[in-house]
């Protein structure tokens, strides 16, 4: 299973005209939220560079896979002030994304996945499209019938403080062997 | 000459599969550096997004073209307080560079670029390679034969506050028509 979604990923990369580097290649992260769902839910990435700083990542949506709905928040740290919550802009390099964010509703009935979402104003992302998130802002994303690339550039990650709608969700990436 | 320039660098985002909205594609921006030398010492890049804590650009160098030698240094911020210089990730996307920072020189001679260079640890990056800058870290970088398309991932970009080593450098962006 693993084999087969590692040279799906890749091919998706492939198909991008993304150039990784076989230490890259074998260190792209699949991340199934603990759904064990990841034709649904789910995301594949690799991460560029991540430090207190800056973070940037690329990722692969396969067609309708969704990365379920969550948050960024401010946190505390250990000399107790204030740590802004990650501020993210996502940026379609290939395929289709559908971006959901908190704000007034802009789409009518819609195919629900099959995880909590509560948002539902609707970026559509095409191609050299971006959006920007900034702190807090609940979102949830969803590739179109070709799946999708998305470029990430952003503040720190930090996978763990996430905040995730669906109680069901545990953030422990497996790493593609 | 500036709608000569402009189809060059669309042409090379094109072959390296990059998209950019209609938007973006006008708003390149051609940075001669004041120079007057664009086809040896110069820069085209679009910038996706610059906030006070994020920023990423893409950019295109022709062949054998230089960004000439400079560094981001640490502030004074208006209140007092000390602001870290930018920190940025260069990751080639397509062709080749060069990128020289300070450190051991590693190279023997080299043809140097009609602007003033004092650092010589070279780090080749070919499609997918990265590497990444900490503040006040010398560097200038030069595309191969081929030119090439860099992806630039960092904290927020100050251009006025860059000191360069050549003193007749002025850093003011002539934006593509």
């Amino acid at each position: 299973m693993v084999g087969i979604v590692e040279s799906r990923h890749r091919n998706a990369f492939e198909r991008a005209h993304i150039a990784l580097t076989d230490e890259e290649k074998g260190r792209v992260e699949v991340a199934d939220f603990g759904l064990n769902d990841l034709e649904q839910i789910g995301l594949q990435l690799v991460i560029y560079i991540n430090t207190e700083r800056v973070c940037s990542k690329e990722m692969v949506l396969f067609p309708h896979q969704t990365c379920p709905e969550h948050r960024h928040p401010d946190l505390i740290g250990a000399d107790g002030a204030k740590v802004r919550g990650k501020q993210e802009t996502f940026r379609c390099r290939a395929g289709e994304v559908e971006l959901f964010v908190s704000g007034e509703r802009n789409v009518g009935d819609i195919a629900l996945p099959p995880t909590d979402v509560t948002v539902f104003h609707r970026v559509l992302l095409r191609p050299g499209e971006q959006y920007t998130l900034y702190p807090d802002t609940l979102h949830w994303f969803r590739a179109g019938a070709e799946g999708a690339v998305v470029s990430e550039f952003s503040t720190m990650s930090r996978d763990e403080t996430d905040i995730f709608t669906d109680p069901r969700i545990v953030r422990t990436p497996e790493v593609g062997a």
